[in-house]
């Protein structure tokens, strides 16, 4: 765990995935980054590799993370992320183990350390709790617990679901953070999967094949707000 | 093959792999990119992913190439390198099948597809003559052959051998230029290895580790201007 | 290519991937072998690794293949699978680069050789005529050109596109034998091909997905012998 | 963790990796097989896949586990290694994620639940003790504890890193066994780290680089059963 990264409740991650790059993540990036200020919701953004330097110089309140980085130090390896290229580009974090992108305990566990030591938060993700307990020895910033047969299919998982996930993770350590994806398909969805007691959520494909993904961001950044404000004030 | 990409023999490709990043490698690139111009010399440079913005604002003369991509299109696919994102980001070509990096032979003619698509020149490795002609059929702007055998040993490939490389790549396709490399480990080796017949050749080691990179950078593109003017003028 | 290796044409390969094991296989695999003395039409059949002994043991005919092997030599390399532990167990050949067990241009070259060396066979699968010419350079005993836009719909290749297979592998290596497959589902569609001149196919979910996979095989084997006879007689 | 699995203490687990197969494998296992009765020690033994069904033919009291397999069902995945295909052979477990065979977190939990759900035994290999808590909780019959950095180098863990482990993973559920591996070079290590603390141990090249690697077994084994008998009785 980067000790040097602070996230502050409720929080929402938004992948772009290989969904979109350049002006286009660029311009939706400007849009998430004003969301974020307006609602006071905290927001990482996971852009393309090679779009975080471009999004850094234009971004005041996004959280930029690498889609996925390696554990590898300065040396061979071509065609890795280097995790100082990653900090340099201006990510005040990465994302790991995401299933499109698993990666070995190991490599997981190497890649949490060199984070930590140039400092880079981390965001893993995990399919199942129990997966999830386990990540949480590795002690990154913040777990996802994403339940992969829900991926797309517009079911949310239920509200037991993420309170035993956060649960979990908090009995290895209350200071990892857990946000709880999978099955958001709307503005609806968060609202709800924030008022069943999540701290943080997030979308992908949801966002950018909607029909006007910066309409979809704001809307969901405005529902993350109002779902908190509804249950925390 | 990117019909889009010309290049000029003799050239020369700086591998910074995980070697350097940021700064060092910006400010390496300046220095590489003065080179360029001052002995006539095309580079192509193949900077860490998250560099190539940097780079490609400051140079004017540098061919920049990252280091790998997929070959996915727009869609899923979260921690893959997207080549519309490496066209964005200022690159003119993508390295492909280096021995740290190695992809099946459908991704590559996948990748191959997918760069003359975008528009980015390839630049792909062989081991050994045969897989050269193999990969010559799949009509990439460049091949690489390289003797794994002879990496960091500090002993180049014979001249036959380079000569037997290029015939066999313009057996199948006249168009394709051939960099032949492996074992420079100083500017006189990138001298006798022009000198013996090759149109371009590249170093990664010897120039990241050695004690003054920048001056390294000159000396090997300086050799190549003198072997190339007595062979060919 | 190892030289050692002989087949007669047509042949027909049975692919039980991951689809059963055991018993059944070892069941099926005596049906095929009786099929195959028949009406004289060899069979590649390639079962899981650890199904090899049981039908070497039992089979006159067939030809046993792994379904993928290492290049490695002895030594390290735990969950590997070694050249010469394969021929041990009864193996006549290797599959490799099969579109769901993909290799590098690069291991592709080092696994024929070593195939070569301790005495097996190499079948090798390409997505592309331009893939099939490239692979016909590391000289494998068989190409299998497969369009996996085809796999699993039912519908067959037309002659022509196996035709001009068949011709471009044969440009670069007469000796090569080429089997054409992908979508194959029925014992007329195995008919078909062979009239349509191909002189070897294949199956593999059409089979084991069968309601009665033993009469699948007796009937695909038939139909190869009738239609080679009708074309070739 | 399978159930209908049971292994005593002292155990040992020689891993013969790709050192050796066929004839070779057999013929050792038969001597482990007898150092096994005689020695009233259990023994892991990890030969290629396709020797696994000569093995179970011959072997009284070796435990035959696979060096690796996969988590996929009946179904498509040519070249995968299908759990139910291991167990026919005859193996009573399969090794995961050795570090020369990582797999990923998910893929490492979907895997051990196969084998709970086909019947067979799992030991899971760890490089560190923080994974092997993560390991533990995804609750396989045996975890590994290896610290890489030693394996080869002759010299064995401290007496007080493997209590530590133990501790570690009993800490998370106490009917694991823990097998305390890396730097075994010599019978005498082995019988230092059972009398250490160590309730197992394994050694892989040191076997199969021996001179005279069946008495390399037996005096392994013999050390064994001396140091267990000196602590325990």
């Amino acid at each position: 765990m980067y000790k040097g990264f602070k996230i502050k409740q409720p929080f929402f991650e938004i992948g772009p995935k290989a969904y979109c790059d350049g002006e286009e993540t660029i311009s939706l990036a400007k849009v998430a980054d004003e969301a974020s200020a307006k609602y006071d919701v905290q927001i990482i953004l996971t852009p393309q590799y090679t779009d975080i330097p471009f999004i850094a110089r234009e971004a005041k309140n996004l959280l930029i993370f690498a889609q996925h980085m390696d554990s590898l130090t300065i040396g061979r390896g071509l065609g890795s992320v280097l995790p100082e290229a990653v900090k340099f580009a201006g990510a005040v974090g990465v994302m790991l183990n995401h299933s499109e992108k698993r990666v070995s305990l190991a490599e997981l566990n190497q890649a949490i350390k060199r984070a930590d030591e140039v400092g880079l938060a981390t965001i893993v993700c995990a399919d199942t709790i129990e997966e999830a307990i386990a990540i949480a020895y590795l002690n990154p910033n913040i777990i996802v617990v994403e339940q992969p047969e829900l991926i797309g299919t517009g079911q949310t998982s239920d509200p037991d679901y993420f309170k035993r996930a956060i649960a979990a993770v908090h009995s290895v350590n209350p200071e990892i953070e857990v946000l709880t994806a999978a099955g958001i398909s709307s503005a609806m969805d968060v609202y709800k999967v924030i008022k069943d007691g999540a701290v943080a959520t997030g979308s992908s494909s949801a966002i950018f094949k909607a029909e006007d993904p910066a309409a979809m961001i704001v809307d969901m950044i405005k529902a993350v707000r109002q779902a908190w404000d509804e249950t925390h004030l």
